[in-house]
């Protein structure tokens, strides 16, 4: 037996696919606007600004504030970077592709299969209503909605995830933290939290080492099923 | 057209039959040990003292407790009053009765019925490991538990409402809180937030008057199926 009783999963990358799905809604907006560009490459260029936002309200140089705020402030970088001038309601719209990411094919059935034996939970840096639209977007079933917006903070900061376990009323030895990001399952094992390494080859469209855990992890799989499989099996 | 695209709901006796069911955990825990007690009115005394529990987080003697401690703090008041020893193994079970509420008969059907056309979440003063015992036991599918533990205060106290309202990305015009008690209503109707009064008779046991608005409300019902038809045919 593991004595796990919570997962908490990390979202961008490990559940959804960010890259094809904004690439798809930047090419809806822009495009019918006589925008040709490489949509992939501007995914790639806004999700590049991510982790520099936080970085931000990581060390203290401003309160939380929520990932779509965030989203939109480099959203306009880029638009500017590229020349793009775009009125605010397709800025508004645009900047909610985050809201509307596709997950990856087995993350439906997945989390239906850990359910029933589990408590699931997000622990994202995507602020709530993004999770809320994610979820309903997909099909997802959720506990709780816990990550970033609830501790007013962000991952990896270790507050993000004692909060989420916290609020399971769990111990970290109880939870068990699914991510597709070394860095990710890094902070929380530091904490006690269990691991498990779902890899996602896809996510960038090349491959990425550095997302690859170089350190041991409770589980490593890559598909949900597979995890459901190995956790019924008592890991 | 409401212009509602979200329900809170308030949760202990608009949603649960609190009173019933502490009285048949008590009785599960303390008649085994040789106590006969009434378990309704050992029911009734554990909630009377909810309220000025509270107290002392919301004018800020100290600082957000989740209920769970409450409840404790109270738990053990009760049983000095009525001179009862319990080992901490059995308090701590006879604590979380607050997680095993029972639903009143027509909820189950009117959340599933709510829950196409609107966001629903829980607004109250229980924290989310309880809320979230709550919806296993009862079968609930909430998009996100928001309420007095995400926003570190207890209602009514406006930024309960105001947190909940954020964090679904929405404003309170767009936001109905369903409650049983007037005094949650006007708090929440006072910050803008439509409002749904739902009666619980049975609540207490007998009729409580100070729990009828006095006030105007958006939707005054006795069952939440009848609110989801009024919501239908557009308030």
């Amino acid at each position: 037996m593991t004595g796990i009783r919570a997962l908490l999963f990390d979202v961008f990358g490990t559940l959804v696919d960010w890259r094809t799905s904004v690439a798809r809604e930047a090419e809806a907006v822009l495009a019918p606007l006589g925008h040709a560009l490489d949509w992939p490459a501007f995914a790639d260029d806004w999700r590049a600004r991510y982790q520099p936002a936080m970085e931000a309200v990581r060390c203290g140089l401003e309160p939380y504030v929520a990932l779509d705020e965030l989203h939109r402030r480099n959203l306009d970088a880029v638009l500017a970077s590229r020349g793009i001038k775009l009125d605010e309601a397709r800025c508004r719209h645009l900047n909610l592709a985050w809201h509307r990411l596709d997950a990856w094919p087995d993350v439906g059935d997945g989390l239906a299969a850990l359910r029933a034996p589990f408590l699931l939970a997000p622990c994202s840096n995507g602020n709530i209503a993004l999770m809320v639209a994610l979820a309903r977007r997909n099909g997802w079933h959720w506990d709780a909605i816990l990550g970033a917006e609830p501790a007013r903070a962000y991952k990896p900061q270790p507050l993000v995830y004692l909060h989420a376990v916290a609020a399971l009323g769990l111990t970290p030895a109880e939870t068990l933290m699914v991510a597709a990001h070394a860095a990710d399952l890094a902070a929380a094992g530091a904490l006690g939290l269990r691991t498990a390494f779902l890899a996602r080859a896809a996510e960038y469209g090349r491959p990425n080492p550095a997302d690859q855990p170089d350190f041991p992890v409770d589980f490593h799989v890559d598909s949900l099923p597979a995890l459901a499989a190995q956790l019924r099996a008592g890991g």
